[in-house]
């Protein structure tokens, strides 16, 4: 028995489409439509890895703005398993979420999480960081999943090179990704959507920090004609200048009547600085893990609300934001609720964190819109940046 | 800077005003009228000891049906400290909650949680749970903090006697307990009310499981004239049937006109025998720490969804409940969230185990209303019955 239909009653589409609404130099405004509805970008994903974004209910990411979530391949397949998410209809029924969902290969998390792995030409033998169980990724299997999942944006499995890596195993490692996604292509063609509802397929841009792994990774890519662009292997460590001047060499050779998404970015002014090198999607757990380490953004720099300085602050957490923990609860009860280890801290840092995150990507809009977001850009940091803290 | 103001433009009365509506057999509807707000009897009480009800918002708090919240004096005097609650202008005000509040005095705490505890006949000095320093509650500091907190209902410093106790501990316990009482109501009426709207006192029947004793509790604090009278020291260890007997021979000396409330109760079922032997209102934290520990109440028998039974049940939790959890997520979902150790599982099942307590409290209303109250009570016990749990 089902709780409601997910599944939208017109015909599936082949091919995700993507309208271009308007440019401020590099920066863009445009629609990606997909089955369950549109997204405005530039947009912000939250993470929601094992099918929930952390201490936020369903309807409260919509409340504050959310239009795409963000699942894990990785983390689904070992738990609950797509056997389970298949049974119940997809992703979308299972979470009980009926706006787009993108799923991540799962490539990140393996070699980031997995205790062994053994990567080889066909795929990558790994251990679950949950029980030591042995799996094998290959990119036919990986995009089986995704179609089981019935995410709406099916990610390719990409082999994510460290910081640092030399050109060498930059070479070889990017040489294994392209080759990798020229079979989930293939696979990805072969393979059927399960749901009735049409599902489209990203490449990821990998090569380091190495401008001509970079360049050629992005040139073949193209050349395959995805649905979108990711750029992977950034914000891995290496300095932010690298991370820009990498994404602005990406974008030089990305199609521009095609989403691109930065993964893995980052704090606010780093999403600011992508928008402006012509980047159009994001996802981070900034926002929602900060929110439950105590640290807030505000329009006026980020605080961290454990300090005792706000023991008898009894303003919002920011007087110009209109959220739920804003406009209902001071910064003194806030802090008392970390202090206290009460669940609800969690909840309303992670509603205010994240309806700030939005509200930069709507005002990013607006200022592209109106030719004003360098501008703009520029005095929003110079906000952000007041108090400005850390973030490890 | 206050965000919104709780205090009600209208006088303070001088009295609580419970005004009982029908009676069914022994059970009772009634209103009790505070400056904020009034609330329905038979009443649940949800438990937000540290000024939060674990895991869920305040506004979720008044949709699942929320009319008083119950906070903790010991914990709250603790921390944050009652001069910042003063400073924010109340508990209210603190909290963000604008309807009743009712503050356990902290005698249950001092003798549940603190390390060491010197019980004299002037008050008891206590080691914080949370450093180890060192404090003194007497009758006259507990009212001092709770006049300060501003809850609509004040609870009298009370010993709680352990079970099992001997007669002779229960005698000398209790006439301490009504010394503190008398003591207690002086300093209600010496000490001002803060913040414009008005406190009631409650008086709370202490004598174990020792008829006599408890007899003479409630006689003498009868004696005293409170706004209402709680019965605490059950639920602590006693079997079932000398919690109800105890429960029942208070009753018969408890005013008709007055509230009575039975402290720390307790399972559904705990609920309905006491609402059928005169009680109106009830505290737990049953159901949201069952809750936590993936223990949910359906109409239907109890279900630890933690159950590889319901994998792939993609039924709701509980097919007849109207809340969020039921009517936009499945067991299956429930299952994993708790499997994964995400914090959503948590908020759901505090919706719905507080959801159906609440429809438990507004069938039991009904019923009483309509003269079926015995006839209701039976079935929905042989329903809660099935399946049934053992909770500790």
């Amino acid at each position: 028995m089902f709780l409601h239909s997910c599944v939208p009653d017109f015909e599936p589409r082949n091919q995700l489409n993507f309208r271009l609404q308007a440019t401020d130099g590099k920066a863009r405004v445009g629609i990606v439509e997909t089955d369950h509805g549109l997204l405005e970008t530039p947009a912000f994903m939250p993470v929601g890895t094992q099918g929930s974004v952390k201490a936020i209910e369903q309807r409260e990411l919509l409340a504050v703005g959310t239009q795409i979530l963000l699942g894990n391949t990785y983390h689904l397949y070992l738990r609950p398993g797509t056997e389970v998410i298949e049974a119940a209809g997809g992703l979308h029924k299972f979470i009980g979420w009926s706006k787009p969902i993108l799923t991540d290969s799962g490539g990140y998390q393996i070699f980031s999480l997995s205790d062994l792995r053994d990567v080889e030409e066909d795929g990558v033998t790994f251990r679950s960081h949950l029980d030591g169980s042995t799996h094998v990724f290959t990119p036919e299997s990986v995009i089986l999943i995704q179609r089981k999942l019935g995410s709406d944006i099916i990610m390719v499995l990409d082999e994510c090179a460290p910081f640092p890596c030399d050109v060498g195993y930059a070479v070889r490692s990017n040489g294994l990704t392209l080759r990798w996604a020229e079979r989930c292509k293939e696979a990805f063609e072969k393979e059927p959507a399960r749901y009735g509802y049409s599902q489209a397929l990203f490449g990821i841009v990998q090569g380091g920090v190495h401008a001509g792994v970079r360049q050629q990774s992005a040139r073949t890519l193209v050349s395959m004609d995805f649905d979108g662009y990711a750029i992977g292997g950034l914000a891995v460590g290496e300095p932010v200048d690298q991370m820009y001047e990498m994404t602005a060499l990406c974008e030089a050779l990305l199609p521009a009547d095609k989403p691109r998404y930065l993964m893995g970015v980052g704090t606010p002014e780093n999403l600011l600085e992508s928008i402006e090198r012509g980047m159009d999607m994001f996802d981070c757990v900034l926002p929602t893990r900060n929110g439950r380490n105590a640290n807030l953004f505000t329009r006026c720099g980020s605080i961290n609300i454990r300090n005792a300085a706000y023991k008898t602050d009894f303003s919002p957490i920011d007087p110009e934001c209109p959220c739920y923990a804003c406009t209902n609860f001071t910064r003194a009860y806030l802090r008392h609720l970390f202090q206290a280890g009460e669940i609800l801290a969690l909840q309303l840092a992670t509603i205010h964190n994240l309806s700030l995150y939005f509200w930069l990507m709507r005002e990013a809009r607006a200022a592209i819109l109106e030719k004003r977001f360098r501008e703009w850009k520029q005095q929003t940091i110079a906000g952000l940046r007041r108090n400005q803290m850390v973030f490890s």
